[in-house]
């Protein structure tokens, strides 16, 4: 029950108004591995710089992250700076350097090639796609885009799109991808394009999970403080898939804890730099806070309050 | 259980993408009134001009809503026009000439003075206190406010806070009112301010209850197909106290179940213009998108999932 992420592993160079953090783990790979390696074994693949301080993923190795897949080329690592502003819910790109990630080919060991739980971060389609060639059978497979390929790759991101199960995007991608501005809308016409599940983030207001028969609304954690809100939706896709795997199953009722699994997740990495919350977090503090949604959104039928 | 509310009766010219009406019934007191009366009787304060068509409010009378308290004065009614944009959150004010609302003294009549149930709508904080000095001994008070007063009447409103068991306001007012951008900590300096409860609504990000001891989340109804969002808050106000008047007490379930009546009712408002939808809105109707918004909402916890 092992999950297989492919995508970037990065330095990020991030200022908050409450401080700045430089040369941090960060990428898609690394949010993700981070949260899903807290419910089970995580498979990564990617690729870093001969600078890459590969010694401090030994947190994530030592819980279950095989880094068989993590190619190291000669060259400087991918690095993105970035500064937030006050509300936090904007932020400015001070630099991207892709370095080695800019011909990146994922390879995927043999010994991963059986994956039963893919997610796909947000790389170019046909990355994506190649990815797919190269696992056996998966059971479930999910994927990340963003606005740059539906921009430039729209073709490969919609076949892309038949040979998924889920798609998990923001707001602005989602009505990006569809031309539509009505999110309800936009999640009918994403989900004729092939997924069978599409969620959709939508930042502090939480995230809205579409099957072919429901809709799920999971609202956003209400934090005091938000520290840095770098990765917090590849945190939300690691401990969604997490959960899911563990669950070893994809029902309707499996999809909605994983949502709010999801959003756990991401309402704790947002409290610290980087990954840094998830090197301590623990098991309890997850459940804890996954009862705490069930007590902000349960209500009772009229029926049941007898009015 | 009547609920006395104090509002604005007013003339509205909206245009949306969608097409226009001229001169439709509008304002605070109306739509409030047009929701409220689902559930329970009204009686209506407030003021228009000998201009207004009057007989157009007979649908109101009709099902329970108690016009001795609407003042006719000589001269223009308040009339509003605005424009909304493609995407229907954002919108214009065309023109707003207030007219005899100028002037307007709330006058609660005689046989409205025991109100249990009172609702403030959005009205200087001086006519919303003085509407308190007149009634004896309400039950439970809630109120609107906008940025104009939260800007030129702060004082006021602060004195009103003390007075009322309930506030209601928008993101941006809850924002501007308490000088903090983060939702939660504007929560907490507002109900350490007087009210007991507190709900901001998010538009079609949903609302949030506020209580001294938990907080509660509604999602925004997801439709295809929104047609004018005038009136929405004033029918969320209506759905949520037609609810607790009905229960007649004002317990944690109560209040949350009355944010959802509240969310439904904001939803059908936005289906026509004007107030034109619930006219024909039938209590089933509405208990249908209650249960709606348990099946959006409602997830296991994994021990009841056996995880």
């Amino acid at each position: 029950m092992s999950i297989l992420v492919v995508g970037s592993v990065a330095l990020d160079t991030v200022e908050t108004p409450f401080g700045r953090a430089d040369e941090a783990l960060g990428g898609s790979a690394t949010f993700f591995s981070a949260a899903a390696s807290l419910f089970c074994p995580v498979q990564l693949v990617g690729v870093v710089g001969s600078d890459y301080p590969v010694r401090a993923l030994d947190f994530l190795a030592e819980r279950g992250v095989d880094l068989a897949g993590l190619e190291r080329a000669e060259g400087e690592s991918f690095r993105w700076a970035g500064k937030y502003a006050f509300d936090l819910n904007s932020r400015e790109t001070l630099e991207t350097r892709l370095g080695v990630f800019a011909e990146f080919q994922p390879k995927i060991p043999a010994e991963f090639r059986d994956a039963e739980w893919v997610f796909l971060g947000n790389i170019d389609p046909e990355l994506q796609l190649n990815v797919l060639d190269q696992v056996a059978a998966p059971k479930f497979v999910a994927c990340d885009t963003m606005n740059l390929w539906i921009d430039i790759k729209r073709d490969r991101l919609l076949d892309l799109l038949k040979r998924v199960d889920l798609l998990l995007v923001n707001d602005a991608e989602a009505r990006q991808l569809s031309g539509d501005f009505n999110l309800s809308r936009a999640a009918r016409w994403i989900l004729e394009r092939g997924p069978r599940y599409l969620i959709i983030k939508k930042g502090e207001h939480g995230a809205i999970l579409f099957t072919p028969h429901s809709t799920f609304f999971a609202p956003g954690f209400p934090l005091e403080e938000v520290f840095d809100p770098t990765g917090a939706g590849d945190a939300f896709a690691g401990g969604f898939m997490g959960h899911l795997a563990q669950c070893g199953r994809v029902d309707d009722h499996d999809l909605r804890r994983a949502v709010i699994y999801g959003s756990v997740l991401g309402s704790y990495a947002v409290e610290r730099f980087s990954v840094e919350r998830f090197k301590d977090l623990a098991m309890d503090e997850i459940e804890d806070r996954v009862r705490s949604f069930r007590e902000m959104t349960v209500f009772e039928l009229p029926v049941d309050a007898g009015v």
